[in-house]
C-alpha cells in the first residue's frame, strides 16, 4: 500500500499540471494552541484545490486509470463531486455528477461552475447513487467513489507522506477525521506503525465506531453538524480493513465541541475550516485526546467547503 | 536596520512566550494562480497572532523598551491596536487603546476582550490620537506606534528575513501592501537590493504615491475599500526614507480590482484575507505588475481581521 502511495505522489509530480497542490504543514507550539504537548503541525489541507482532500484521491482515480469517452462519474453532492468535477475539468474529460434532490442550490451552481452536467434525482442519497450507477452501466464512464476504492485511498496517503516529508520526521500522533474512511485510511496506510494514528468522529456520525462495536461495518444514523461531509452512512470495506490494522483509537466528539473548536480556529488563527476539520483540535481541547508533553501531533484540516457566514 | 531586524528576530525566539508566531510560506506554481510566472509564494501572515503582522512590531517594540507601571498606549481602532493589546497582555502590562466614536462596536469589544482600557473619545482618528498623546503625557506609559517607530519597522522586517529562510532564498521580488508603510520598510530594509521590493496602494488610499508625486510625504485623502487597514493620511518619515533608497516602484490598484482579488483567495483558494492583503494578487491579475516567465514573486496575506460574512 506504501508502493501505491507513492505511485500517486509519483503521478501528481510529474502530471505536468501541477493540480494537486502541496498544501502547508504550520507548526506551532503546543501552547500555542493551548495544548500541554510539545508541538501541534496543522497540516492546512483545506487550501487543497476544490477545498478538501478529495481531490488527491479523485485526481489519482482518473490519473490511474484509462477514461472513455463518455468521462467519469459520481454521486456526490459534497467535496467528493467537487473534487471529481474539478480533476475531470483539469483533465479535459467529461463528468456527470448525480445528486439527490435535497442537495443545496449553492452546491449544485459550484458544480456546473466547474464544468460537471448535474443530474438531480432521488429524495435520498442512496437514490441518487442507484441511478449514478445504472446510468454508469450504461456509459461506461468511469466511476469514482468518495472514500472506497483503493486509488482513492492511495491518494488521500499522499497527505501523510507530506506530512512526514515536510516535517522532516514522522509526527507521534496524527488525528484524522473519519467519515467513509478513504482519509484515514490512507494516512494509516502510510504511517504503519510509526505514527499512533487517531480517528475521531461526530457522536452523530460513528460510522467506525459502531462498527468497531459491531465487529464489522454496520450502517448508521448519521446527522449533526458535520454530516455534509462526515456523513457517510457506513464505513467503507477498505479503511475497515485498514483501519483495524493501523488506528488504535476512535473517539467520538460532541457538536458543541467541534463547533467551538471551529469557531477558535477562525477567532484565534484566521483559519476558516468547515466542522470536519475541527475535531482535531476539539479533541485536544476537551481532552479527549491526552498528548504527552514531549509529543508532536498532527492535525489534518480537511476541508473548507463552508459558508463563511457561519463563522460570524 | 538589517542588525535590527535580526534583534527583533532573536527578541522572538528568546523571549520564551512564542508570541509571534512563525506563518507559514506557501509555495506555489505561477499557473496555479494563472500567473505566468514560475513560482508564487504566498506568506500566510495572516495567520500572525492577532490576525495581522502589526503584532511584529508592537511586540518588538514592547520587548526593547522597559514599560513603566503605567504600560502602554496607543491611538488606533484598527489593526495597531488589536496588536497592542495583544501583545500587552502577553507580556501582563496595562494597556490603554484610543479610538475615535466613529470605530465600530465590534472593534472595541475585541479590544476589551484582549484586556485593553478602551477611550472612545473624539469625532475622528486625529482626535483620537490627539487625546491619547496628552494622556501619555500624563502617566508615561510606552507609546506605540502603527507605522513610525523604529523598532516597528524593525519588527516588521523580520516577516522578510522568514521569507528568505523558509523559502531557501530571497524571492526575485516581494509586493508589499502600503497604509503608513510600516511593513514595506521593514520589508525594503531587511531586502534591500537583493529582492525587488514593489509597493501597492489603493487608488483611494495612495500615501506613498503621491509621495513621491510631491517629492515629501504629504496629507492624502483616505476612503474605499481598504481604509480601514490602508488608511493611514500620510507616509511615515521612516518608511519614507527607506522606501526612498529600495522600493523602485509604487502602484495604484483600483477597488474593483483589490475586491476581485479577494474573492478569488477564498474562492479558489480558501484563504480568508481582509482587502489590503489582496493587493499583491491584485496587481498580478490586472497586469499592473507583469513578473518575468522565471520570476518568484513573493506575496504578503497581511491581514485577516474581517467580518467573513462579506466572502459570501
Amino acid at each position: 500500500m506504501r508502493s501505491d502511495i507513492e505511485a500517486a505522489a509519483e503521478r501528481f509530480a510529474t502530471d505536468g499540471r501541477g493540480f494537486v497542490r502541496r498544501t502547508p504543514l504550520w507548526k506551532v507550539a503546543g501552547s500555542t494552541l493551548g495544548v500541554a504537548c510539545a508541538e501541534v503541525w496543522l497540516k492546512l489541507e483545506q487550501l487543497q484545490v476544490g477545498g478538501s482532500f478529495k481531490a488527491r484521491g479523485m485526481y489519482n482515480r482518473l490519473l490511474a486509470n484509462r477514461i472513455p469517452a463518455s468521462g467519469v462519474i459520481v454521486a456526490s453532492g459534497g467535496n467528493a463531486g467537487i473534487a471529481t468535477a474539478a480533476a475531470a475539468r483539469a483533465l479535459g474529460v467529461k463528468c456527470e455528477v448525480f445528486v439527490p434532490t435535497v442537495s443545496s442550490a449553492a452546491k449544485q451552481a459550484r458544480l456546473r461552475e466547474l464544468g460537471a452536467e448535474v443530474v438531480v434525482t432521488g429524495a435520498v442519497y442512496a437514490e441518487a447513487l442507484e441511478a449514478c450507477l445504472q446510468r454508469q452501466r450504461t456509459t461506461g464512464a468511469l466511476l469514482t467513489h468518495a472514500y472506497d476504492q483503493p486509488e482513492v485511498v492511495a491518494g488521500a496517503g499522499t497527505l501523510a507522506m507530506e506530512i512526514e516529508a515536510q516535517g522532516g520526521e514522522p509526527p507521534d500522533s496524527v488525528l484524522v477525521s473519519v467519515g467513509g474512511g478513504g482519509l484515514i485510511a490512507g494516512v494509516a496506510a502510510w504511517c504503519e506503525d510509526r505514527s499512533r494514528v487517531v480517528a475521531l468522529e461526530p457522536e452523530l456520525a460513528p460510522t467506525l465506531f459502531r462498527a468497531r462495536e459491531a465487529g464489522a461495518p454496520v450502517d448508521v444514523a448519521v446527522s449533526g453538524i458535520a454530516a455534509d461531509s462526515l456523513g457517510a452512512k457506513r464505513i467503507g470495506a477498505i479503511p475497515w480493513e485498514i483501519t483495524q490494522r493501523h488506528v488504535p483509537q476512535a473517539l467520538l466528539l460532541s457538536d458543541a465541541a467541534i463547533r467551538d473548536a471551529q469557531l477558535a480556529l477562525w477567532k484565534d488563527f484566521k483559519l476558516a475550516v468547515e466542522p470536519a476539520a475541527a475535531l482535531g483540535l476539539a479533541a485536544l481541547r476537551t481532552g479527549a485526546y491526552v498528548p504527552q508533553s514531549d509529543e508532536i501531533v498532527a492535525l489534518v484540516l480537511c476541508g473548507a467547503n463552508l459558508d463563511p457566514a457561519t463563522l460570524a
